[in-house]
C-alpha cells in the first residue's frame, strides 16, 4: 500500500508532519510519498535519518501551495502545482491508494470533486468523523462540512455512505442511524430534516428516528448520524467548546493552592487518561465519502501524532475497500425513488 | 412586581416548582402567582407553611396541562384551561408583569404569539440564552429554539433584539454581534448566513463577523450571538453533550482507586466551583423575546434552584423595561430596509 502525505498546507511545519508520516508508514509496513517542495521534504527526511535510498520513502515535487485562506474552489482550479493538486492528481492515476491532507479543508473537497469525480449515484461527497465516546466505541457523524447547503436526498446519501463505512471499516454488520434533530418527535425540526426524516424511513436502513446532540457521547443512540454539513459542523465545534470550557476550568481550579495541586498529583494519571479518551490527536483523520479515492482530511493543526492517526484512518478505509462498497452500495439507490 | 409561574407542565412535581418559586418570590420581595390545579397548588403552599392570608402567594386555578409531548400549536389552540394558556392570558390582561414555565416550548412559543401577539416590526419573536463563559460574563445568543426554519431578515431582528436586552438587563453600552458560522471569513457559510452576514454589515450595530462555536465559551469574542434556532438549539445541547462527556469521564476517573480518591477529596472545592460555573440550574432561564409580554422559559427539568433562577431572568427582564425598549428600538427598523 502506498499513501500520500500533503505535508505543504497545514499550520505545522512540514518536517513535523514528515515524521509523524515516516513513523505511521514504518508502524504499518507501507510506502510513504510526500508531496511538497523536494528540497524541504529532502532536508525533512535527512534530518530524522531516512536515507535517500530507503524506497519505502518517496517524494512528489510540488511547487506550489494551497493556503489555508484562499478560496478552494479558486485554489482547486487554478494551482495545478500545488501539493494538494498533484497530490490528488497521483491518486486519480491510482499511482497511490490514499490522499492524506491536514490543508484547506474546502479545497481538498473541491480538488477531489474536481481531480477523482463522484462514485456514481452519490450526489455529494460528505465528510466523516468518527467522535469517541463513553460508551467506548466510536460514533460516526456524516456530514461534518463538505456541504453548507444540503437537500433531503443528500442526508439520505449521507446515511447510506455511513453505513457503508460503519460496515466496511467499524465490521458493524447492521449499522443504526438516526438523523441529528432538535427533537426526539417524528415531526419535529426544520423543514429538511422533516422531509430526510419521511425519506429515510423509507429506506431499507436500520433507522432509529431523530437524536439529540446533548446525550451523543455519553449514550451513543446510534452507530451513524446524518445531518447537513453546516449543522454537523457545528456540532463538532460546539462540543469540542464544551470539552475545551471544562478542562480549562479544571486546570485553573487544580493550580490554585497546595492542597489542590497534591490532589492534581494524586490524580494525573486520571486527567491524562481523560485527556486521551478525548484527545483530537488521536483522532486525527476524516474521510471525504463519495469521491472515487480514499482521501482524508486531517486537523489543520495536526501535529505528527494527529498525521500519524489520519494516515491510520487512511489505512483502514483502504483496507476495508470502502470506494467499491459505495459504488456497489449504490447502485440502484438513485432507481429506489430519488 | 407580580410574577406567575406555570408549575404544571415541567419535568419535576409541582410541589418541587412551588417551593423554588416561593424562595425566590421572598428573596426579591415580589408577589407570586403560581398557575395550576388549584388542590395542588393549596397543598403544596400548606406543606412549606404558606398561609392562604400570605398575600404574597396567590393561585391562578387551571384545570389542564400542556404535556411535553403535546403537539404545540394544537395544545396552544386548545388547551384554554391549561395553566400554560391562563397563565399567558393574565399576562395578556396585564394582571402579572411576567410569565414563567418550564413547560413545553413550542406551546409557550405558540401561546405567547396567540395570547399576546408580537412587538410591532418584528417579524418572529426568538428564544434567547445567556451562557457562562470563562472571561466571567455571559454570553448571549439568540434564537435557540423559538424557530426551526429563519429568513436573514429573522437573524437580523434576532441581532436587534440581543443587542437591546444586552444594553437594559445586562448594562452594555454597545453590544457587539456576532453571526454563528462554520468559518470566520466573510464569504463561509450556507446561503442563509452569506446572506445575513451582507445584511448586518449594514445594519447600525457594533457587527463583528463570523464567529465559530469552538470558542465561545473560553473567549466570549462578542456579547451578542445570531443564529437560526434549529443551529442555536444545536449548539446549546452540543455544549450541554461536550461538557457532561468530559464530567462524566472525570466521575469515573477518579473514583478509581484509594489514591484518586483521595486526590478527588483534596480537589472538591474546585470540583463543586466547576459544577457552579457549568452549573444548568443556576443558568435556568431562557427569555422569549419579541412578543408582548416578559416570558421566560425554563428548563423542563428546572427543580427548585432552576426554578428560582429563571425568576430572576423574569425579574431582570420586567426591571429592565425589555419589551418597551423593543418597540422603540423597532420603530423604523421594517422601513430600514428589510
Amino acid at each position: 500500500m502506498r499513501i500520500l502525505l500533503d505535508v505543504m498546507g497545514g499550520d505545522r511545519p512540514p518536517g513535523e508532519l514528515i515524521a509523524g508520516g515516516v513513523a505511521a508508514g514504518r508502524r504499518h509496513g507501507i510506502e510513504m510519498v510526500f508531496a511538497g517542495d523536494e528540497l524541504v521534504v529532502r532536508r525533512a527526511l535527512d534530518r530524522i535519518g531516512v536515507s535517500p535510498r530507503d524506497t519505502a520513502f518517496s517524494i512528489l515535487h510540488a511547487p506550489d501551495v494551497v493556503r489555508m485562506d484562499d478560496a478552494p474552489v479558486r485554489a482547486a482550479r487554478e494551482k495545478r502545482d500545488s501539493s494538494l493538486l498533484r497530490g490528488l492528481g497521483a491518486l486519480a492515476e491510482a499511482k497511490v491508494d490514499a490522499f492524506v491532507s491536514p490543508g484547506n479543508t474546502g479545497a481538498v473537497v473541491a480538488g477531489s470533486l474536481f481531480t477523482l469525480g463522484r462514485v456514481a449515484a452519490i450526489p455529494r461527497p460528505g465528510i466523516l468523523v468518527a467522535l469517541p465516546t463513553l460508551e467506548g466505541r466510536d460514533l460516526l457523524v456524516i456530514d461534518v462540512g463538505a456541504n453548507a447547503d444540503c437537500s433531503a436526498e443528500h442526508l439520505e446519501s449521507f446515511a447510506l455512505m455511513g453505513v457503508t463505512y460503519a460496515r466496511s471499516v467499524l465490521g458493524i454488520a447492521q449499522p443504526s442511524v438516526g438523523l441529528l434533530n432538535i427533537g426526539e418527535e417524528d415531526t419535529k425540526g426544520n423543514r429538511l430534516t422533516i422531509e430526510a426524516f419521511r425519506a429515510l424511513r423509507e429506506r431499507p436502513l436500520d433507522f432509529r428516528g431523530n437524536v439529540e446532540p446533548h446525550d451523543l457521547l455519553t449514550e451513543r443512540p446510534v452507530d451513524v448520524v446524518v445531518c447537513d454539513g453546516f449543522v454537523g459542523n457545528v456540532l463538532l465545534k460546539s462540543v469540542e467548546g464544551g470539552v475545551a470550557a471544562v478542562t480549562t476550568l479544571l486546570k485553573r481550579a487544580v493550580v490554585r493552592n497546595l492542597i489542590t495541586k497534591l490532589g492534581a498529583f494524586l490524580l494525573q494519571h486520571s486527567f491524562r487518561t481523560l485527556r486521551a479518551t478525548l484527545s483530537y490527536s488521536r483522532r486525527g483523520g476524516a474521510p471525504l465519502l463519495g469521491v472515487n479515492g480514499v482521501v482524508v482530511i486531517a486537523h489543520g493543526r495536526s501535529d505528527a501524532e494527529a498525521i500519524g492517526s489520519a494516515i491510520d484512518v487512511a489505512v483502514r478505509e483502504v483496507r476495508g475497500d470502502v470506494v467499491a462498497r459505495l459504488a456497489r452500495g449504490f447502485e440502484g439507490w438513485a432507481a429506489d425513488g430519488i
